[in-house]
This record gives structure tokens, sequence and C-alpha cells, in this order.
């Protein structure tokens, strides 16, 4: 089971996270090491490219707390978790609709943890926008 | 001698990709194939981390404008040219001042640029925060 | 349908490229865009690891063949298609076994195709071993 | 002070990493959180592309252990630091004479050591043939 729920990760996104909370980041599941998001096309259109679709650094920030979301739902609500490492690879230009971001643990060791996050246009999951792998680095439990 | 300008390149920012423009991008530089830019900690902070610190996506955007400015340097004003990879290894917390972002491209043949985008806090040049490597996609030539 | 079969592609590996040919790669299977390849622990023991364990640069090797293969699986046998990135994560210590790789394109446009290989021990494909992504930059077609 | 002798680092290559000692790497120097190694042309042409140029994986192979080189000439013999993310980016083809690999510390810390590997044909540094950034996980200390 999940170590936290979707609306706790909205609120955690725009508290902690601002410059990628302004985007309006819906979480619409989060499973154990698993998370799906949306940003909505017109929540933050000021932001994004001519036409409505959306950059890459907005794709990133979005990966960044998709794959955070991922990591909590195992670990349990660990602000000190921080990303070391993100790749991201941009397949092609998103449409100018909502585009969700799919994230999904592949290993949470003790140390770190490491996943990937695949966006795409709303309903064009086979033909992703954007493929992202990123580590964290956890924090060292309490004894 | 570098083919655009710092002045044409924060207006480029502001108006072409805004997301990463909204935080006051400054070129302080920029040659053939290199440039350096700032973000004032101070005009952005609302969307900074708690204690003004910059979070990794405001690092990534930054890294992917300062590598734009690197590969326009040198082939002209492309607005084509287009992410492929962005690669970022977070290093340490940056300090909460001004942050620095000095980028060189390491190739730029007919197809693909490829650079280096190092960030580091105002003063920390040689204990950076953050070490990014990019692709650029660029488009065909005139015939 | 698969535009190379597992015999050529073992064939393609050890005449051109010998350095990770001389592993004894074999081919499993061969989809449209997908791969799976084998290292039999026993076939090349004195190039691995104390124990037996493959060591990180046999896995790039294995991913970079795997990739290649799905590649040319979907464009056809193309000698002058060449990696230009290779990302690889490594998660844990293989086992003392044969080693498995598991290939798929994500993407495959007319100038750049993208994938995800996934190493893992014989019989361990949850906990895998490596993780790896790709990028290949095509030739450009016949006209 | 570098921590290990250019002799000792090929030694620990041809024992503990054969796969690419296998190719003849030559320290040819080794200071604190630096490297320099050469593979020769002519030393392992059977596992060479045909030209002689060398291929991805022997790249990466080199790189890696480059790289090792720095962080062990840095924190002393640690043989159980291991990598855990290596990213290559591959700008052109090398010619058909010696490879040589520059690598550099970034950053060591505590737990993780960062840095880059340029790979260039002897005599053309100023365009290199691979560019590698490499983290490796580093051991606990002894109490």
């Amino acid at each position: 089971m999940a170590q936290i729920t979707a609306a706790e990760m909205e609120r955690i996104t725009r508290e902690e996270v601002p410059y990628v909370g302004q985007l309006g980041v819906q979480f619409e599941s989060i499973g154990d090491g698993t998370a799906v998001a949306r940003i909505p096309v017109a929540s933050a259109d000021n932001l994004l490219r001519p036409g409505g679709t959306v950059s890459g650094p907005v794709m990133m920030g979005l990966a960044d707390v998709v794959m955070y979301a991922c990591v909590i739902s195992r670990i349990g609500l660990q602000l000190m978790a921080v990303t070391t490492n993100l790749n991201a690879n941009f397949l092609r230009r998103p449409s100018p609709v909502d585009i969700l971001a799919r994230g999904r643990l592949l290993k949470c060791g003790r140390r770190l943890a490491y996943g990937e996050v695949t966006i795409f246009s709303d309903g064009e999951e086979d033909d992703p926008a954007c493929h992202v792998t990123t580590t964290y680095s956890l924090p060292p439990l309490p004894k």
C-alpha cells in the first residue's frame, strides 16, 4: 500500500517544490512505488510554449516530482530524499493537450532508489514525448 | 565571435522559454560556443525552496537555456534546435545566494551539438552544485 | 516481423563487435523492436570478475548490442547506425549465473532511435542488475 | 598526492577488471583525483573494429577504469567502490591510432564520487571521440 495519498502529494508539490507546483500538477494515482500525475494544459498556459505544448524544463520538473512520489510511496515521507541524477530523453514534441507522467521504481535499496518516468500527451501513451530515469539518494535510517 | 548577444538571449529566454524566463535569468557573457548566466537569488524567491536555495528543476531549466545559448552562439538563431538529451548530476545543495551556470560546447556537428554546463553558487565555482551534459538536435541546413 | 534473425545477429556480434562477441552472446529472441540475449556465465569466465559475476563494462557492451539488435530488427541491417548515447545505471551486483538482457525500442524516428535494456541474472528479472537507456543515430535514407 | 601509482593501477586493471585489462590499458599519469590512460591501437587489434578504430564498449570500459583510478587516487585503494552510473556520449568515430582517456573528479563526498572522462585519439584532444560522466558509490568508512 502507498505510504502517501494523492492529495498529500499535491500539497507537498505546491509547498515544497513551488517551481513545479505552480504548474497545477494533479496526482491521479499513487501505488506502492508507482505514481501517475497530470498537468492540465490550460492550468499554466503562460508558462508553456506557443501552442500550449510543454517545454523540456516543464517535463523534467514533472518527472522529478513524480519520481519523488514513487519514492515516498514506498519509504514514507522523507523530505531529505534528494535527486542525485536525472536523465531525460526527449522523443517528440508533445501535443497541445494535457500531459501525463507515469513513474515506477525499478529499485529501492537502503541508500539509493532508481526508477523511470514516461511522459506522454493525453491519449498517446504509446508514443511518449519524454522518457526519464532518476536516482534518489535516501537519508540514513534512524538507528 | 558569438552569433547572439546577451541581451537578445535574455529576451529569447523570457519569450520562448517563459517557464525558465520567469526566474530572471541574466546572461553575463556569451562567446563562440560558451555562455555564463546568473539567477539572482532574490528575483524569484517564491519559486525557490525554503531558505532561498534553488531546486533541481530550476537548475535543469537554467542548464537547458545556457546550452541553448551556447548552440546558437555558434550556429546563429535557430528556434528549431531542440534538446534531445539532458543528464543532470546533483552534487550538493546550493547556498542561498545567486546561482551561476557556465556552459560550453564540446562538439557542434551538422546534426548534433553536445556540451556541458556547470552550476555553482556565486563564489563557489570549485565546488559545483550540479553538472549537466546536454545534446541538441540541429535542424537540417537549407540547401 | 523482425528484419533480422537471432542467428544473423549472433554472427554480426562476433564479426562486427568482437569485443562484445568474445563473451559468447546468444540471442534468444528478436521481435519487431525487441530482443533478448544471454551471456552464459561459463562462456567467458576469464573475463568476468572473481566469483563469476559480470563487471559493469560487460553489461554495457551487452546492452549496446542488444539495442543494436532492436534497431535493426525494425529498420533492417544498417551497419552505419551508431550509438550516440548510452546511460547505464547499476542497481545491484549480478549473481554468478547466466546473465540476460531484454531490450525494446521506445521510439524509432527517421534520424534517432531510443530504447531501454534491462539486465538481470537468470531467474531474477524482477530485481535487475542494470538498467540502460540508449540512443542510436540512424543513417540518412537513400533518396 | 595520489594514493596509488600508475603501475599499481595497471596491475589492478589486469587482475580485477580483466575484460578491460586485456586491452593493454597503460596509465600515463595519476594525480590527486586525476588520471590519464592509453590503449595502444596495436595492442588489442583483434578486439577493435575493422580499420583499428575502437568501438563504443571499449571506450566505456576504458572510461570506467580511468574514473576508478581517479577515485582511488583520492581515497586510497577500495575494491568495494562500485560504479552506480555511467553516461557515455559518443561524439565522433576515433581515428585508427592510440586512444587516450583523461579523467578528473568533480566531487568526492563521503558516499558518492562523480567525475568526467574525455576520450580522444592521440593528438586530437580538442576534438574528442567520447565524453563520459560517472558516479561511484563509496563504501562506508570504518568507525
